[in-house]
């Protein structure tokens, strides 16, 4: 590649976070060409993810100035050295894990957790060599978010962490395979591998609790048991194959565990999965499984970062609990299973986008998540 | 069966235990006929877990006089009504857990804890009727322990709770199976099931520690560190397959678990097994196992009750949890493949007999376990 094809910086539009907690500002941001085994990537369409309200509702300590969003779907624009995987103009999600396909895990089908790439869920930068590829408007660096940063015309992201999407697929649709959708499905597919005709217990029904019920439905599930303070969640939830409903208000005296569960199911769900990040919620489902071979699935971190606590006397009696990131989903080779299964009309996808806005209206998709109006909201950039 | 062949009460010998952390007395005690469902056992030979001591050695609420041991062979006496499966004469061993065989957690193979007949763990009656088979020479009750008592030379067990013993096996092997070891053995066998090369780390060595171990060789684990504050337990250790050997003590300011193991394995074991009860050293094992897959195995109550505290920063990169009730032994079916495995010289049993001792020598038996001196000492009821 000569000097005068080699990619070049690009000025284009982001929605920038100045300060936690205020509103994004849509500015003027200078993208940096690709370096090795990196890709540029043209964003269609991206969407909001819990994470992205998590971390920007807090003071984190990473500060400031950040580009959010780590859903998306695009197009390369161009791509550093060593990228073969993927070329100019392929169509392509990003995820924020990384899918070497090199290392002991990547090679093992027990773990999706690359050692290959760092982790670097918390990272702040690139992984690979420590700098951001964002510079604003007075030419200060601008931090990246889950290793993806969507919420900008053009991102940059390591060739491990995109995904090829096939033409068929529609890219809004795509887009929630980028991180929650996934997640969910993972959950009950891959990490707890839900075994036909058993019974399922989903402790929140947001976008990730009610994709675990969509993944359980998949995997043949015989009964799907929804858990959520809304009452509005049950309707929804019957499109995801919920089929019982378990509002904690509704019960009286009696504990969602100890009582309504055992009774519906007596004895107990097979598997149950948290998907709020509360610790009392993930006891709640632990104590809601069956003794024997009853499975607790734990889908994200607690939300105030206290550790979950587990009684032996209950975890001797045969339970077992059951951790994953992502939901076990190995981006490069799962979700393109998934696609598939959504272009065959087994997976509902279409079910979860209850909104979508315009780019400058990015503020908009924040609002509806926290008052808790939206499945997933998606941001087209070029409306 | 007429009057006059019916069982009748039985007068023998019994060491039995008037108050918590007293010696046990051997006193003349009325063992009553086997009711429906019971058989009723002349033990030849018993040993000591740490179960009895524990219980022993707190103010058990339950109370007292008890007869405690649950590690045991002996030779059917007589049985009682519907009792088919095993006949006057037949050496069995009592298994503290019931098999009735019949009921869905019988019939799964992923569960061993059986719904059919009461679990009754804590119970100082039989389990069917709520009533003892034991009195004393004033015609007081005796109480019953772990639905077993076998420091009696005739206890009566629930059919659901016996296991046939081979011929060929000697009773004192057989013995070590009813409890202790078949817990260790199973944990790696059926609990975990412990995958070929796999690196495996066993906290505690003591009986069920090192039959863990031992589990883990036979099924081909590449490396067995043993994790002990006793530096004698790693050339005891090796013969039941401990590779490695690492002694808190000896490791300066480093923990077991963020240093010593990841520095020998570079990542952590595939399968930790706690095999003491503190809730610490769960944590330790916990923080000891691999992210990706690693497995944590808890054998056992925390011995103050704590609960175990679990991060969910740690579990949620693809770690588990796995409880198991005697290491998932389903005694009826698995007791006799441990058996011939013996017999076929590749389990080894022999090793964990460090001690024998006559009835009278009971509470010797008591002594060097709490001093750490047996792994198993055997006591022979004619000696
Ligand atoms: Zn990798
Ligand atoms: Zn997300
Ligand atoms: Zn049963
Ligand atoms: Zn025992």
């Amino acid at each position: 590649m000569d000097e005068s094809s080699a990619p070049k910086p690009i000025r284009c539009r982001a929605a920038v976070c100045r300060a936690g907690g205020e509103p994004l500002q849509i500015e003027e941001v200078v993208v940096a060409p690709p370096k090795a085994y990196e890709v540029r990537i043209k964003i269609i369409c991206t969407s909001l993810c819990h994470s992205d309200v998590t971390i920007w509702s807090i003071k984190d300590p990473a500060g400031f100035p950040k580009i959010f969003g780590h859903e998306a779907v695009g197009v390369v624009e161009s791509v550093g050295e060593h990228v073969e995987e993927v070329s100019v103009g392929d169509m392509v999600l990003p995820f924020c894990l990384a899918h070497c396909g090199d290392c002991v895990d990547c090679r093992s089908v027990r773990s999706n957790v690359c050692t290959g790439v760092p982790l670097g869920l918390l990272d702040v930068v690139m992984s690979r060599d420590g700098t951001s590829r964002f510079t604003d408007a007075s030419g200060a660096p601008v931090q990246h978010f889950l290793n993806v940063s969507s919420f900008s015309e053009y991102t940059v992201v390591d060739v491990t962490r995109v995904v090829k999407v096939a033409a068929a697929m529609p890219p809004e649709k795509a887009c929630l395979l980028s991180c929650g959708v996934s997640t969910g499905v993972g959950a009950a597919w891959k990490a707890a591998a839900v075994e036909p005709k058993s019974t399922v217990a989903v402790f929140g029904l947001g976008s990730v609790g009610l994709a675990v019920a969509e993944g359980a439905r998949l995997q043949g599930a015989g009964r799907i048991i929804g858990v959520d303070l809304n009452p509005d969640k049950f309707e929804i939830g019957k499109k995801f194959g919920i089929t019982d409903f378990v509002n904690p208000k509704d019960i009286g005296e009696r504990s969602v565990s100890e009582v309504v569960i055992k009774e519906m199911t007596g004895g107990g769900a097979d598997y149950c999965f948290e998907c709020i990040g509360l610790a009392s919620l993930m006891q709640d489902a632990f104590q809601s499984c069956r003794p024997g071979w009853g499975k607790t699935i734990i889908l994200g971190l607690e939300m105030h970062l206290s550790p979950m606590s587990i009684s032996t006397l209950e975890i001797l009696q045969g339970k077992s609990i059951i951790g994953s990131l992502l939901g076990g989903i190995k981006p490069k080779t799962d979700i393109p299973i998934l696609m598939n299964r959504y272009l065959n009309k087994e997976l509902h996808l279409d079910e979860f986008i209850t909104h979508e806005v315009g780019f400058h209206d990015i503020n908009k998709a924040f609002e509806l998540l926290m008052a808790g109006k939206s499945l997933r909201c998606i941001i087209w950039m070029d409306r």
